[in-house]
């Protein structure tokens, strides 16, 4: 039964009473504490269904292979934060996920767009190769970059994204958007002139398009997984700060270039 | 092995080299992705080592008791703040998280504070009574709020707190802290006049502590389970916005009050 | 003298020693502080010149214009969440700034950067109603919204926008793309069907560039003038806190509409 | 004439209707708009008063004196979120922001707090430096910092703070709160042992608290100042990119120091 369904403005999401909670129409307490995971969860939530045992494996998968990466920007942000504000670990959490953008974590976003997008092209009649090849063009067209390929660090390939396309053949769950983002990689070096390979942003929406995730809540992947490792790192910012020497070494790196008096000394210099 | 073992400014969390990212010392494709859980690996995040299924699965348990709760004011937030700024899906996440403080969810890790205080006391000698009662009566003497008893909906009890216990039973990690959350609801009618039930931002600090959760990363589980609850708030902001329809209600409820001529109308009543 | 000038990676803004702070070459201490009011030296930090008169007052007139319009969505945010974490004041003040997104506050860059586009073209040679009639039909042709028109409550002009021109005007400021937003105004009906009003984010980036502010910081502009207000209502919210109520009433006005047991009764109906 | 003065939920700062927008009673087109100073509304939309000179000289030489001091942690903070999220200017600002706690900007407050505690003994009959003394002493048994004094960098003395009390004495606004930090100052090292000069966040409250100003927006002041600061870095960082440097170098500071394989070889040593 629904309630409520002539509102024009409602939630399907939760609701609760003083004895019952329900989430997704679940009693919270008897049906979902104890029995399932927090991925199975977050899907459910997302959702409204319960995931399958591939859909919670390709989940989880993305979720681990996102969640660390060592000293990126958002986690020395986010250190550097909890230093000057150790009242608030919410604020530096908040402050770590603020960078989760177009540039950096958000590109799993801007890659599932673009393999959504090739997706509806062969949808309408496209051979694969001729929708990616268009879709390619339009964006060097636009001058848009290509989302999801190339990584400063991981050159030759990105190992988190071969293993992931492993576990979605693992569990079966290999279709139109996997087989996109291999066409595109194979593309790639003849309409760009680089061999430029997938890397864990552009992984990640393949693999969970295919197994039906829903394509706004792509960018939900790497936020959810940051903040798991930029917890961990604030509890080792508390036992073990380095939230200082950061902006220390940071603030050296950088000279002033500015107007100055003839007989100034800078201290950093 | 450890690397680098005396430097003075290090962290043990993640590094890489082209080929392989190390995450707590595993190596992040071979072992982690596609073999473990998101929940397992956040364990492994902030540990150093994987958790035993008992602790796995009181994390999971306090991850989904507290992911959601229908329109709080955090989720709210979230989703105006996502109707301003629709390109910046980030930054409805982090004003949502930023309202994890002392009040709303952040009191989980206030509450455990005060049962670790407690354990501390029994661990010095006193027996669990004595030490319950001389720490509640130095709350009360600096007018400190009990923090982890009585909600504004759950008045009898809170259903999510009583499950989280039977979870710690079934799993067989009931310890000191879930001892000591029982022994103050017995003390709080005598030595505050009120009967007042433990909820779940006390509940989860107990049992966390007695399966051995860090006590300094108490905070990270309601903000990384709300991260998940506010993501699936977003995706439906994004299907059928109620985000406007927020404000406007907000804004038809609040008077003004200040100075106006006397022929000023305000539109809004 | 300029210190530092060949460094690839440098910052002209600010340095210090011991005894003396440079912001843009003056000495804060002995030059600033005390000397120029806030306004001047916003200016001179973003530009590294002193304002003229002109300048300082179409840049104090916007930050007056849209600093405060009472209850709107980002001071909701703000206020509510510092009732749910009032240890930092610093949270809620960025959570009011994150709507400061493209649909609400940040449309005066939108509007600046239209605006700069029509002036490109008139610098090219076009005549400025070609130059304003070739922008807008671009724009309807990827159906972007124009930005900087219409207002939901100053339906027939907002005022604001009107005395912006006006101090302009008195100001001798009025140049190219004061122009532009009113050759816009005039060409909205026959291109769009609807006769919409300059809007004080359309009417802010027109004055300021006239005045020479620099094009990639309008969104400061919004920005910093909110700031402002947020913390006028955040200093209220701790003498007469309405945070919980607008959550409650924005609460009680969305109806779940999800899966229910037949025998559920929600507490909010 | 107040309208809606017998409300329960209500709000003073601002109304509006489609023709008027009031801001503390004022006319926002007619009153206010090219009439008064960013500084002056600031100061109106705090206090619902409009400023004296000597009060807006203060919190104009307060807003200047902390503005800007160079690649700070929040700086960094921003450039770097910017960096990577470059669509979105309102979050490297809300991620600055954050940086303003406890510890670094936000103590302007917590001195703010100091001396208006010991304002009040001395309302209460206590002679200044008993009063100043005595609640030297409580701090001290309790272990909290005494906050507004002593600079890493500014050693002898903050140039900022020596200024700020020139500026009051300027203006003739010098009262009890700038004598209490000159009185707390001359204490400190017979208590504490350690000869530390006023700060510029010791000075800034004790102006401030003198001239007026709300000690619950104390907090405001850095806050709002800072924004300046952060705007004007993050129009640099558009033209002459460091986010990605900063992280480069923070990266390349810490040394991983976890558990490895015997064969791993770090890329960064």
């Amino acid at each position: 039964m629904k309630i409520g369904s002539q509102a024009h403005h409602s939630s399907a999401i939760s609701t609760s009473n003083e004895a019952t909670i329900l989430v997704r129409g679940r009693d919270l307490t008897q049906e979902l504490i104890g029995h399932i995971g927090f991925t199975e969860h977050f899907w459910l939530l997302l959702t409204g269904t319960m995931p399958t045992t591939a859909q919670r494996r390709i989940l989880d998968a993305t979720l681990v292979a996102i969640a660390e990466h060592g000293l990126v920007p958002s986690v020395q942000v986010s250190r550097m934060t909890l230093a000057a504000a150790p009242e608030a670990l919410q604020g530096a959490v908040a402050a770590g996920i603020l960078g989760c953008g177009s540039v950096v974590l958000g590109s799993s976003e801007a890659a599932g767009n673009f393999f959504a997008a090739i997706a509806a092209k062969i949808a309408a009649g496209l051979a694969p190769e001729q929708a990616a090849k268009s879709l390619l063009l339009e964006y060097r067209a636009m001058r848009r970059p290509i989302p999801g390929y190339g990584h400063p660090l991981h050159k030759g390939f990105d190992p988190r994204a071969r293993r992931l396309f492993e576990v979605a053949a693992e569990v079966g769950s290999v279709g139109t958007h996997i087989e996109i983002a291999r066409q595109v990689e194979r593309l790639l070096p003849e309409l760009t002139g680089k061999q430029l390979a997938l890397n864990v942003s552009g992984a990640i929406p393949a693999v969970l398009l295919d197994a039906g995730y829903p394509q706004g809540a792509l960018k939900g992947v790497p936020i959810l997984a940051r903040t798991a490792g930029l917890i961990a790192h604030l509890l080792e910012e508390q036992l073990r700060p380095i939230g200082f020497v950061l902006s220390h070494v940071g603030a050296a790196a950088i000279e002033y270039d500015g107007e100055a008096p003839a007989d100034f000394e800078p201290t950093h210099e």
